[in-house]
């Protein structure tokens, strides 16, 4: 495969594409709109997955399990739950396969007909809910704060790899709560901890609010998010955090014993992000040269390539890499050398700048005789020369500060993209022409909230928490408004 | 829930279930044949499965990810695996539900049929090798050492709480080797993994050894397995690692061109453990009055229960407790101080017994003014007062001494339960009356294998891969034979 991308200027959707598959990240699969989460994604994931993990468990989350089907009953339980996700899903509707007596391979049986169909989870409310009857009687059984790691599924039409996936991996903390205030205050927490990690691991800031009553989850009383801008000027949604009031409770008729001792339904909040993250970050970083990976979840840190002539400088080199690696492991740097001679050093060099890895050393006999070593990073392409005591002091430091770079970066251009729309036309004019978050007046109806949407494609994303409350008017309508909201075009 | 447990003698399942379900390991779900892992037995699954994640790692394996559903036609192209896997399985025949025009909830539709139905894994060689096709192309592609953790489903009949169910999670590997010794010498390495995993952090002795072609995984030219021995007297199979040959390359085509500029197809190997582990290791160790766990894979190691009267007395002992936490954490103990004031200690020793966590500490004000504390083994039920000083390095060997406590102990009651058998008769009064694994004489025929398995319910586990080589006739057709085998009634 060539290693040629697209850049973002010729076709944005495209070069995401390129760095998906190039960079080795995801594969088309077999499976209409199953994607491959190919070994260096995966390592990725893994990463994020593992922050991710050790910040609920300090939270006082654990982990559980629960099952990959659902009921066909089940989903249409709660109303507004069974419109969202009973639509577009995989339907089991038969347990056994049988060889076709006309001898064609295998057929399905029609006889293992199941008597009530399952559906492959799109998200677990209504299994873990019917589960939670079981687990709750009393106030002392409360607070339950569980989360679960799993692959999810829905039917999408139109798929692209991490964004928008058939199958999914994911994870979703399902909590029970003895009264409201608790599961609100629950429900915040946890947006706090995927705003900290977003920014924090993956050096992407973002804005935390909460959805209008039309983009909320199906099933929920409020629907909190973090948003995200891309570098193409459009927001993604990067985590959500539902407040679901005493409605899978009710549903489910989940009732616990208050310490008055009385029988009040349970209540209830959900949260997520999934493989999608991984979308985000390729977007929200990278270059027309690859991958951009932030230090702190990239699969690999550093990597050494040696530039010599010969074995015996080789064999100076080596010894010199070796101590290097040692005292990079012990800082706890994630670290390779690619000593492979089937490839030429340039080609490494774009290998590497392609997979998006922080840190580049080259080290070769001329620069061992002069103590120096090349430090190149992947976020500036800054090349220098390094004296080689406390080389690894300095690369660990170039880390942080890569980190850190990486992250000022994304929010400039972010706060640069948060712009005032008073009008209609500027409005359009706007999204247009320049793009990201717009701040405008609405005058707080689905309708009109519809209305745009049909207009421009741009939704709603949120109303941000921070607001400042502000009278103006209505965008569209002229109709009164007390406060701006953020739109954008999304993903 | 009473935690009155049925004991072994009375009805070892019952006993077993008890256990599970007592004990908080897992529940029951709303699905026929699937469970739900409960936060207790899941830390325990995330412990083994940490441990073994990092093995497969220094082995050089990597994660990745694939599709969750295979394609029907895919599980056909290789003949001897779609008899195995395609016949008890979760068929996906539609993508969309709608709401029933006669107000029953949702119904399936019919117009959302699948043209090709999907089967939910059970597991992945097919599509692996489908995407490996894409992959390989050169000898320098190979080898490809992918490793992925995931659920399954297979569609059993009759399930129970983690050694069979309908969804397990597992661990499955898939290798691709440029040569037929080295796809070996991988599926040997990945059995001493395995093994190694199970003795060292289970503490459940096992034996080597490889399947007869009858017991072969559908689709291999050898499967090896290491096979462990239940309380009792059952066999149980913890895991399995198979050389497939060229199989599915060529189901899939699947071709590399080797160093001398040839096209041959890939070799390949699998091996997989799952979930069923936690049956295997309840029931190797625990005891009538609970789980008995082995504290490398505990989720919790010790627990300290105060016992005092008034606030006083508390409030010296919650001083001393918080010390000693403090150094049993510095060395790696994972540690919870119960002083939850609802219940009482006669009850928390009950409760923590029942969850078999290894060491119980329990501190009273008479001990404090003593400097002594009393240490609680799970494993003996000894009791023993220990002096304060120094108790966090004490408690630290004592889990080590238990570790391997439990595994002497498994292991003499295994070897003591290996009994050679030299005639018929034999045969079945030790397999009625002692159980365990019988070392007999087979004539290596299916047809004679099958027999002794209609009469007697005993399965040949494996041919040990330590087997003396030894003239004598099959217990059964009195036919020659060269080696004896390893029968038991098994899991």
């Amino acid at each position: 495969m060539s290693k040629e991308i697209t850049s973002r200027h010729q076709d944005y959707a495209q070069w995401y594409n390129d760095l998906v598959l190039k960079g080795e990240l995801a594969d088309y699969s077999a499976v209409r709109g199953c994607m491959v989460i190919k070994p260096y994604g995966f390592a990725l994931w893994e990463n994020m997955r593992d922050a991710l993990d050790k910040m609920f468990k300090d939270t006082g989350h654990v982990n559980a399990y629960f099952p990959l089907f659902i009921p066909k009953s089940f989903l249409s339980k709660e109303a507004a739950h069974v419109e969202g996700f009973a639509k577009e899903c995989a339907v089991v509707t038969h347990y056994r396969l049988k060889n076709d007596p006309n001898g064609g391979g295998v057929i399905v049986d029609p006889e293992a007909k199941l008597e009530e169909e399952l559906i492959v989870r799109p998200t677990s409310e209504t299994i873990i809910w019917s589960t939670y009857k079981d687990w709750i009687q009393s106030y002392r059984d409360l607070p339950l704060l569980i989360n679960q790691w799993a692959n999810v599924v829905r039917w999408e039409m139109r798929t692209r790899l991490f964004l928008r996936t058939a199958e999914f991996l994911w994870q979703e903390g399902h909590t029970a709560h003895a009264t409201r205030e608790e599961a609100i205050e629950e429900t915040e927490k946890m947006l706090n901890v995927y705003a900290t990690f977003v920014e924090e691991y993956m050096a992407v800031p973002v804005i935390k609010g909460v959805k209008t009553a039309s983009e909320r989850f199906a099933g929920a009383e409020d629907t909190y998010c973090i948003e995200a801008l891309m570098q193409d000027g459009k927001a993604l949604q990067a985590g959500t955090s539902h407040f679901l009031g005493q409605n899978f409770a009710k549903a489910f008729d989940v009732k616990f014993l208050n310490n008055a001792n009385q029988q009040e339904y349970v209540w209830a909040t959900s949260w997520g992000v999934s493989t999608r993250l991984v979308g985000a970050l390729v977007m929200a970083h990278s270059d027309d040269q690859g991958l951009v990976l932030p230090p702190k979840i990239a699969p690999l840190q550093v990597v050494i390539v040696p530039i010599y002539k010969g074995d015996e400088q080789k064999a100076q080199i080596d010894t010199k890499v070796k101590e290097i690696i040692e005292h990079l492991k012990n800082l706890g740097v994630r670290v390779k050398y690619d000593d492979n001679n089937n490839n030429r050093p340039g080609w490494k060099f774009a290998e590497y700048e392609m997979k998006g890895v922080p840190v580049r050393l080259a080290l070769g006999a001329r620069d061992l005789e002069n103590n120096v070593i090349e430090v190149a990073r992947r976020d500036t392409k800054e090349k220098k020369t390094v004296g080689l005591d406390g080389i690894a002091q300095y690369v660990s430091g170039l880390l942080i500060e890569i980190q850190y770079n990486l992250f000022e970066k994304a929010k400039t251009y972010r706060d640069t993209h948060i712009t005032q729309a008073n009008t209609w036309d500027e409005f359009e004019k706007l999204l247009d022409e320049k793009g990201g978050f717009i701040a405008a007046h609405w005058d707080g109806t689905a309708e009109t909230e519809e209305a745009i949407k049909e207009k421009t494609k741009a939704t709603i994303r949120c109303i941000p928490l921070d607001n400042l409350k502000e009278d103006g008017k209505c965008i569209l309508t002229g109709k009164p408004s007390t406060q701006r909201v953020l739109f954008a075009r999304a993903y």
